[in-house]
């Protein structure tokens, strides 16, 4: 198995050799106490042990924490003690210096990885000011890293004014590097992540941000149900409207939801990959920049290219079919796709990344509905295998059941699917294209008789299909092709391609296209060319339906649609 | 371990199953003899039963050639009996329905997997016809497929005076498919590389190529030294230009050379990802269309977006720093870059794949080095293990020795490296960039030095770095960035990153960059912006140099360069 291991990150070990490298260290007996050791025998469960370790390690460090409270105190006069303890790390200053000395050898932690386990360890921590509140002369700041939060405890009795001070006005979303000592609460806590709480020793502010932000990371990271609730309860919360997310990306990026959606996109390109490098297929780049346009449409990005009329590719197509032609055999591609057109729905993007196949096969275009009937599933698997975590977060803002799908792939053709709708009173051209409307009510139909929310359907009126698709040969006005459909909406589009140049000419003239634009792409099939067909999807739609979200955008690192090109 | 399997391709199981399914089957007595049998015993060692198998079976076989070639003389008379047997492959020809007959429910056999522990089995094979050769009434066709080659007997004993002459008049690079039976040639072949033969008794055209190519891939496929052998020898061979190559790249993709150098570019890919994501780094996708140029370079490609000026971006650097603003800690991507340079040097392109990385950093920018001095090493010994046949392909046309580098990467600084190229003599600018040829130059120094073609320099002089690079917190005239060069040309540039928002904005425009252009990315560091650095290098120039090719188009699929923008 390939390694994944976003867990596994830069920071790994970091716990481990931080509380063998420095941590206080405590003999049994000081953790459990001579009375619970005589009571405990060996047959306590582990569980339980550990359990209990935790309970004891909590009353023990309680105590070391007043002791130090008591000692720090005798010296709180001298505040300039404590000023190599934080301060804001620049090339030269004073601060650096400390900072340097103080984590010099000393690896991260994970705020994920922040548990009772490790409740007395000392830890170096990297991450952001969340939130902070003083009650007291105690500041509590939340510190957050990769989506996770952990509850920080600044007291003025163990670290001095000036460093309590220097902490409260640190704005939000600062970046900061601290040590301390992992510690149990005294209540659970409701406003992190995590259960367990950092009693700070050390701050240092490595990046400061600016104190009034166009977002707050708070507000971005609020569910609907949230917002709603507290209209309902009279302090209506604030709502971060797409515009000012997207503006804003670098921001809005830091939520949960985000921070796992970007995850998770990884994760399905990790196992698309895995698929079909076991299955042989050969990872292949092509030209984005072409003469000519790549499927004869009209919605082309232009550009000049050294004197030449140039456009961007509207898909891999032409390219991956001269890789076949090149014996190349099975070749995919992850890689931009551009589209011109002026669609402002929640599921068009004008670049979005394009999952690519091209494949040649044996006898039957249902070879390439196999192969495309067990891919997504084993994606869909693997997903919920490996990001469970990162589904969780993106659930609690953006509330969704996993998907439905069948081990076996459902497959219906074109006319079945066309009858299905007229049996539920749906009026469709059985020689046309579904419309949005129609292919989420078959969606539906589907869902109800099959239970299903992922299936195919397959021999497609050859009227609404590119030129280069393969005619049935039982039906001329039928083609060897077809949809998937995820959650009532179309995620991919495959077919087997004409390989014959003389039938490929006469319907790219048929369909309007000047022949001599795509001669190159012809004449790759008049050296000789194998029977072949692929397929292609979107990644952020993939994204997009698999976690039932209502927009492509929150699923594009940085979007672009016809109004928008920044950031 | 991720599967790779190129090998066990969409036909595995192919052998076996056909062995099993269709072949002639011996007993262990019929393939040995009773004779040998009892001269064997149970101690002959495998291997040499596995020799004398093989030749016992090609004896066996031989005599069974003769009885049916005797056999099937005597019904010559008749030749449309064998008519089921050949024919071109069209949707509605009886051809196809023969075809379809003869093939179904049989696995296609790789050409590579055709060795001689399968001799005496019945095979299909796909592939496209070479070359053949006319010997009395025996033709030899060279079957070809991914590169490999096995020779193909068609006998018109055997299958009748049509099918020969239908095979006869199949152009070169035809697609067909055959049925025979593999069985050890008289003399050891020279022209394939397959050790094997086949007797055929089925072959179907499934798409014709014309009769006259614009190229020939036994030329295309012809190294430089048999050219100037054939030259010698005064039968001089054709040499196929590179432009003839790139305008029908379909065809040059054949050759072995191109058929390894695309798996080994897919490797080089595979062992990237696989190294970044197990030290939990997450794959990106960033947008290519931008408003702005990149890098604040001239050579961008400009277009109209939707009414906005827009360009292709130059290289991922801002999106993946505003990545990291958007707490996505370490990322990559591997995505076309976009050069609107006049450049036609060997190494340069207008369009190629970038291999781009962007991380936090702890407290110094040799972390960066350090992953760089890792992961290469790691992706060129996991070449060597994973492509040796493919290796061994681009050798045989283009021979080159195995890259020499170090398990620990050896590190200069830039200082270090103007001394030694002023010790040999040369003149160069202490504060300036190195020209190619110093570059060069000091890479023949490095490797009588060190004895390795990978390394590192690194503090280059400030004035030579993009804006956005940090200076030494020692000496501003020098960076935190470095260059990484394998057998003396450079294939990674990678820095520190200035995360200070008024260093960055300064420096912008000290360079002279419109900072209004930029704003969105400087504003990105105004919000927080942790230390971070990165690096770049470039997928066609890293499998151009492993292999010591001398022109950056051999590793492009469809190269774009100032005059080629097709096909």
């Amino acid at each position: 198995m390939m390694a994944i291991g976003f867990k596994s990150s830069c920071r790994q070990g970091g716990i481990m050799s931080s509380s063998n490298d420095s941590c206080q260290k405590f003999t049994r007996e000081e953790m459990v106490g001579p009375e619970v050791l005589e009571e405990s025998g060996e047959k306590m469960s582990k569980k339980a042990a550990k359990k209990r370790a935790a309970t004891l390690k909590k009353r023990l460090y309680r105590k070391k924490e007043r002791e130090e409270a008591t000692s720090s105190s005798s010296s709180l006069t001298e505040d300039e003690s404590f000023s190599s303890n934080y301060g804001d790390v620049t090339p030269k200053s004073a601060a650096g210096r400390s900072w340097r000395e103080a984590v010099e050898g000393k690896e991260l932690t994970d705020v994920s990885n922040l548990v009772e386990e490790i409740v007395g360890s000392e830890v170096s921590l990297r991450g952001r000011v969340h939130n902070h509140r003083l009650v007291a002369k105690i500041l509590f700041v939340i510190l957050r890293e990769s989506g996770f939060t952990v509850q920080c405890v600044v007291e003025e009795a163990r670290v001095g004014t000036s460093m309590l001070n220097f902490v409260k006005q640190l704005s939000h979303e600062s970046v900061v590097e601290l040590i301390g000592l992992v510690s149990l609460p005294k209540k659970p806590l409701t406003a992190t992540s995590q259960q367990v709480e950092i009693h700070v020793t050390k701050m240092y502010c490595l990046s400061r941000s600016l104190p009034n932000l166009p977002l707050a990371v708070v507000d971005a990271a609020r569910s609907e149900a949230d917002i709603e609730k507290s209209v309902k309860d009279g302090k209506p919360a604030a709502r971060v409207l797409q515009d000012t997310r997207l503006n804003n990306r670098p921001l809005d990026l830091r939520t949960p939801a985000n921070q796992a959606l970007f995850r998770i996109q990884c994760h399905v390109q990790i196992a698309f990959r895995e698929f079909l490098l076991s299955k042989g297929f050969l990872e292949i780049h092509t030209p984005k920049l072409m003469a000519g346009s790549s499927e004869g449409g009209s919605a082309v990005f232009r550009l000049d290219y050294k004197g030449q009329p140039a456009c961007l590719a509207q898909s891999p197509q032409l390219h991956k079919q001269m890789a076949i032609c090149g014996d190349m055999r099975r070749v995919f591609e992850v890689g931009p796709v551009f589209r011109a057109e002026d669609s402002f729905t929640h599921r068009h993007l004008c670049e979005f990344v394009g999952l690519d196949v091209e494949m040649e096969i044996r006898m039957h275009y249902s070879e390439i509905m196999d192969l495309v009937g067990d891919l997504f599933p084993f994606i869909f698997t693997k997903i919920e295998e490996r990001c469970p975590k990162e589904l969780e977060s993106v659930r609690r803002q953006y509330p969704f059941h996993s998907l439905k799908f069948l081990p076996q792939t459902l497959r219906l053709t074109f006319a079945e699917g066309i009858q299905m709708l007229k049996e539920a009173g749906e009026e469709v051209d059985p020689l046309g294209d579904l419309n949005t409307e129609s292919e989420k009510k078959l969606g539906q139909l589907v869902l109800e008789k099959y239970k299903t929310e992922f299936y195919m359907l397959h021999r497609y009126p050859s009227a609404v299909r590119p030129f280069y698709t393969m005619p049935c040969e039982d039906d001329s006005n039928y083609s060897n092709s077809f949809d998937v459909f995820i959650r009532g909406e179309e995620i991919i589009s495959g077919a087997q391609r004409i390989h014959d140049p003389e039938l490929l000419e006469k319907r790219a003239r048929e369909c309007g296209i000047d022949v001599k634009t795509i001669s190159t792409y012809i004449d790759a099939f008049r050296y000789g060319a194998p029977p072949h067909g692929g397929f292609g999807a979107g990644l952020e739609r993939v994204v997009m339906l698999l976690c039932a979200l209502n927009n492509i955008r929150k699923t594009s690192l940085f979007p672009r649609d016809p109004k928008r090109l920044a950031p």
